[in-house]
């Protein structure tokens, strides 16, 4: 009570008043798991004792932070674009030069400083336009359809958001895959559009069936008004490739039901597995013939945060815009200039990433090399860790056929299962606490990203250095047997 | 028709079927007349013939493409940064080097390409707590307060979305100010909160009047429930400084009329009038005692795009958040975790900003000249773009006390008026297009900010070199009179 006898001043803005859609969020790649292992971490620095030296996070994706190095030539261009004065130090290659030279004249001032366009710097998108066409055997891809983006995730938060209106039963219904990388749940709810669930089919290496999308699709009609399709290929959190058959199947569905088709495709590199391949959608939509590349619309998503390259901290990345109806992409380029413009570094990188050194080139052989080594690395790390989970009483695991993380299914015990919802947790959040108290691992319970009822599962990204998954694994063995053994 | 005889397929996303919301954006800065710039640019570099040799933009603060250099020391820290084999280049400074040391050891595995905390990386956010601390005379701020930004853009609409909610009479209004950044329109707008406008006092150099808030809540209160209150200081696109006494009687205001104060400080460096000084929100609200300093809720914002440095391509930023409700607060970084991080580029460089050389320290002496020599001429060209445009019959400039910009006031003949109308322009469109056309300057009309009916002005950024500046201003003046004596 304050001294006219009223209550302190209650706040503006409080848990009851605040936006109501951005309380719906759940984010569990960044949850309560992670927060606890920031917080162990701190403690053993603080010299606090614990059944464990370190602890080892496998909860993201985030290559560099486990060790894996970036690429020479990536960050010589970078460093000369930061400091153009280093343009006159014969230590750099010349290509590393003409490439910073290039940048630079793209940007006003000829300095990364400037704003740039809010589609992203012109030549950017010319260079991103000859990659795709490289890529793709040659289909036309047109620098105007092109957005660059403030790492993947912004350009899928801004398609969503194009896409999303009307009310209760003509509300957008957006289908993703479960499970799902978390950020369309998170911003789904954000939007306050309807999820639309399709499982993903795990006897079956997560693959995708068209009649579990039909499925989906006719239920949610009775309630919403589904209006796009997203894709996750490779898959996160599982690690699937998808065929280029199935890829048809979905166009064709896809056209089928007028969705509008959003391709997630930042693991493009990622693929490990033999006989696997990328197929992009925008390569099969084409090769489908005009009555699909005429008409069905897409979306497509990529990053310098994944593959070879690893360069989250940048936040760079493009969308490819297919069939989008002009006025709708008019509002688009509208609504990406409030923004202003992906940060300019992230730009240049993404550059660098779809125009690399080529043969010939002063850096060819070494970027080459570096690119084979981190690539071969992970394809190992990939075999390596499916191979000693399924070793494990109790734990079944999928062929990492690309990405970068494994989502095994694990068996609980009744009476863990009992334990944690009598206090309220999800049983594989309970799992993977007493994990990460016992043993410093650091993984994601599969209830973060969905899962059909009664299975659990965790993620774990295969990115520690072979030395440090090998240990890691071995816990994760001792910790299931020691667990499963607790509990029966 | 095709063959079957149906209508080609409609797309699934359309202007009539896309996001109500993001229709009603606006963005003026970024706006037709800048799209016909950048035209003007290509066919003049085509070859084709113009009354002009060359566009000049003075349309957006965009300081590094107007021809600002860049601070050396924070260019070599970021080089260091990105290609840490520099580290070993004997001709960086020792400083450069150590600030690079840090900053990388705050990054997981040591590269600016891994993600950081969704916040921004701990050692930023205490350098950032230290610089408050300093530049407020000692008021205590907490690392944990600071939250870093892509750009204060990102910052800005993360706050608003907070306080969004209610539906009709009890759907949120945010005032701001007209004029105003259209940041904030375009947020509102998008948000589907309601604006609430409150009009800057053009007699009084753009002040800001307490009855007027008053009325403007008064009214906006009939229709809505008002939650925020935005502040500009310095002013865009005014130009404004406000005084002491004015930032005490708004938080008064705000803690009255119980809202949520936001103090938008990007321009806290660049103060040039005699007897103006920047006083920050923060530092006025904690000297006005624990009434107001444990009550009025404050977020403050600032960005590495202006003030001396004008690193706009680097989309560095921070908010602290002052009285912020604890579950709110978990909210926002929740929210804010969905998106990963801030680009790290830019969390570095705003460290640089917070942390620059030291006296003693082998950069300083060059930081402070470099600072001080961009910050003068400046101060200078807010001094000579005032006085010119004064010297124009139909033109009423207040002084450029701070920021980047003019907002004068100009006559537009009954003739014009009416063209323009009848065109379904705006009369200062019309007015900013046709100098774009005959002259290559390129404004930004009044209309794209707000402004008291019936009055128009155009906004121009101080930004162009000096002998540049000077050219425009001379054409600016010929073009109007010419304009005036045309529609007369
Ligand atoms: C499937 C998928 N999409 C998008 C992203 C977002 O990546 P970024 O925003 O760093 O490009 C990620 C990151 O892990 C991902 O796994
Ligand atoms: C008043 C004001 N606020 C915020 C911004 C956003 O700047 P940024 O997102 O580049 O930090 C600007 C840019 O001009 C501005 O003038």
């Amino acid at each position: 009570m304050t001294e006219n006898g009223v209550s302190p001043r209650a706040k503006v803005l409080t848990i009851d008043t605040m936006n109501p859609t951005v309380k719906k969020v759940e984010y569990a790649v960044r949850g309560p798991i992670v927060q606890r292992a920031v917080e162990l971490e701190r403690e053993l620095s603080e010299g606090m004792k614990k059944p464990f030296a370190e602890v080892i996070k496998a909860n993201i994706g985030d290559a560099h932070a486990m060790g894996q190095q970036p690429i020479t030539f990536f960050r010589q261009v970078l460093a000369l674009c930061s400091y153009p004065e280093l343009l006159n130090d014969s230590t750099f290659p010349e290509d590393a030069k003409s490439r910073a030279r290039r940048i630079l004249q793209s940007c006003g001032g000829n300095s990364m400083g400037s704003y740039s366009a809010s589609q992203g710097i012109d030549s950017v998108r010319q260079d991103v336009a000859g990659y795709i066409e490289r890529r793709d055997g040659g289909v036309p891809c047109d620098p105007d359809d092109i957005y660059l983006t403030t790492g993947a995730s912004d350009g899928i938060v801004t398609m969503l958001k194009l896409l999303v209106c009307g009310e209760d039963e003509t509300r957008t219904g957006v289908m993703i895959s479960i499970p799902q990388y978390p950020l369309y749940s998170a911003a789904l709810a954000e939007l306050g559009a309807v999820q639309i669930n399709y499982y993903l089919n795990e006897e079956k290496c997560w693959s995708l069936d068209i009649s579990e999308l039909q499925r989906a699709l006719d239920e949610a009609r009775r309630h919403c008004n589904p209006r796009a399709l997203c894709i996750i290929n490779p898959g996160n959190p599982t690690g699937q490739v998808q065929s280029r058959e199935c890829i048809e199947d979905v166009i064709r569905f896809a056209a089928k039901e007028r969705l509008f088709l959003m391709a997630d495709e930042v693991y493009q590199d990622n693929v490990y597995a033999d006989g696997c391949h990328f197929h992009s959608f925008k390569k099969v939509l084409f090769e489908m013939g005009p009555e699909y590349s005429n008409t069905v619309e897409l979306a497509s998503f990529h990053s310098t945060s994944k593959c070879y390259m690893g360069e989250c901290g940048f936040r760079g990345g493009y969308m490819e815009i297919i069939n989008m109806d002009s006025e709708v992409k008019a509002q688009l380029t509208k609504l990406v200039s409030v923004r202003l413009c992906p940060p300019v570094p992230g730009q240049a990188l993404m550059d660098l990433v779809v125009n690399p050194p080529q043969p010939g080139e002063p850096s060819y052989d070494n970027f080459i090399k570096e690119r084979t080594a981190t690539l071969n690395v992970l394809a190992e790390k990939a075999k390596l860790t499916e191979q000693v989970l399924n070793t494990v009483q109790g734990i079944s695991c999928n062929p990492v056929q690309g990405a970068m993380y494994s989502f095994p299914c694990i068996t609980i015990p009744e009476k863990a299962i009992k334990e944690a919802t009598d206090n309220g947790q999800q049983p594989d959040m309970f799992y993977c606490m007493k994990m990460l108290e016992e043993t410093g691992i650091c993984l994601v319970p599969g209830s973060g990203f969905g899962q059909r009822d009664g299975t659990y599962h965790f993620r774990m990204t295969i990115l520690p250095p072979t030395d440090k998954l090998k240990i890691l694994l071995k816990k994760v063995k001792e910790f299931h047997q020691k667990f499963t053994e607790q509990y029966s």
